[in-house]
């Protein structure tokens, strides 16, 4: 509640717009939201109920589980606060212990600040590591980073750049292109188009500036493909991400953190959106961050937290058919 | 001869509107040129000399020393030759012996291919270390990739991800850091602003994901600071570019290959100019490639190469002052 985070919200909410795509029930503080009418100017009719399953959904009122947790009076605004993080890991539990017990489809939060989450007492090195241990995950799981022409998918994430390239593995190759694969499908891509990225400069060439490409990402790519995922790699890391804006791919698969990231942060990533994928449950947020400069002003822009709440809807509804 | 270049060398020489900036001598086969200027639909008035300090300044026409060595219908256009590779090979071996020998300050060539001067015989990782080979440079130099808002210098280039690691020394950092402030001076920039990237995702968390940011980035710019470089670092990769597109920075310093080149060719990176920098004779080239798909029709744009003289001159002029 320190962000933009129930303005934008509120915004979304008010606009109505995603009623034929979602049932949305708001999970969290009533005086936040209240709070998030506030700055943003609108005027929401809202109604709390104790139950998900108690919620009339033929009421146009926005359905409210009331957590009572936070009081806004007592948090200073536009300022990392270790106390909201606290509050905003407990308020995510609560969410994430109603989607397994069944009563959430899926989950979607406005921007979080890390560095209030961890020093909170979430101590995760990232809130997809928090929410893979609360939903007791095993296994691969990731975050697709999606902006309006592709997608982006890790091998490795948040490690160093040498840890990363000792993970640079058939097993894990693998399991980020299935993922990559099965989270596209289940956002209503019939058949993903994904391309994997070399890890050395000029795809290795040839094996002058290192083998990884020759040893491990293209027979892992091969072996994908004969598989019958429509994948194709490696691919030099200074052009994949041009044939990715000409739309000639809908997903790409990077083998470390910033390889993607300093293309997906140039090309607007922060009107894109962060997905958790591989999870139990659906996890969807905007990319950007909670906007500390412009909090309370009503000009937050909610186009993010929209088309996050679309997406969690779409994989959700995916996992329900 | 196979590419775009005689075209856009003919277009440029024809504008003339570098008259002011340089004294520009072709050297090359006159063949080639005239090949250019048919591609391009210009006129061009010529004059051969056998010797650079032949030239007669006060003509219009402009001045080539004639090598004689490419017979533009013995070779197809359009496609990698060897033989071309060979060729443009021994007009830059011929170049930078005139440079040595004091004729010429600098030196300009249209886009080349790669692949053609390494199977032609010039077998060097890339362009600048045959440069720096035929210059019997000893010690640090490396590519300066200039686009309008800013240019990019490298701690490590073409070599594997793993072994780049390897290379991020204080030794390399500062000379690359050294080797920015002066090319930028040279290029005009009275007191440079650089900016160093950090090695590993998220400037290494605090040291969670690597310790090279702490143990060995910040105290070598603190350093160069002190000695009275404005360098700030070292900063996430992710962030340095967007940082860097607002014109906060002159020059990146970025520690391996792809961290720079993802990001300026998603920025237009091949309207842009290459320089050789560090050696002593100055070398620039415009960044995009030889574009075979569009050889022979006059529509090639002169505006890198343009660009790339443009460096050329203010660089070997500082030199001369």
């Amino acid at each position: 509640m320190t962000g933009i985070g129930p303005e934008i919200c509120a915004k979304v909410l008010a606009e109505g717009s995603l009623k034929e795509e979602a049932r949305i029930v708001v999970v969290g503080d009533v005086r936040v939201l209240q709070l998030g009418c506030t700055d943003a100017g609108v005027e929401l009719a809202w109604r709390r109920y104790e139950k998900i399953s108690d919620i009339d959904w033929s009421s146009d009122d926005v359905p409210i589980i009331d957590l009572g947790n936070i009081d806004p009076a007592t948090i200073e605004r536009g300022a990392m606060s270790p106390e909201s993080g606290r509050l905003s890991g407990d308020t995510l539990k609560t969410m994430i212990d109603l989607a397994l017990a069944g009563e959430l489809d899926g989950i979607c939060f406005a921007p979080l600040n890390k560095g209030a989450l961890h020093r909170g007492g979430w101590k995760y090195h990232d809130e997809h590591q928090m929410f893979a241990a609360l939903t007791q995950h095993v296994g691969f799981f990731g975050e697709m980073n999606a902006i309006k022409e592709f997608a982006t998918f890790r091998v490795t994430s948040h490690v160093s750049l040498r840890e990363a390239i000792d993970l640079v593995t058939p097993e894990r190759i693998t399991s980020a292109v299935r993922l990559a694969n099965a989270t596209l499908k289940a956002n209503g891509i019939v058949a993903p188009r994904l391309a994997v990225a070399a890890l050395n400069p000029h795809n290795g060439e040839g094996g002058l500036f290192g083998d990884e490409e020759i040893r491990i990402i293209r027979p892992t790519v091969e072996r994908l493909h004969a598989e019958g995922i429509d994948c194709a790699g490696p691919i030099s890391s200074d052009v994949i991400f041009l044939k990715a804006m000409k739309q000639e791919y809908d997903g790409v698969v990077m083998m470390y953190h910033d390889q993607g990231q300093i293309a997906t942060k140039l090309l607007g990533f922060n009107r894109g959106v962060t997905v958790t994928a591989g999870l139990k449950v659906v996890f969807a947020t905007p990319a950007h961050g909670t906007a500390f400069d412009i909090v309370g002003q009503g000009q937050a822009n909610p186009g993010g937290l929209e088309h996050a709440l679309r997406i969690a809807a779409r994989m959700a509804s995916a996992r329900l058919h």
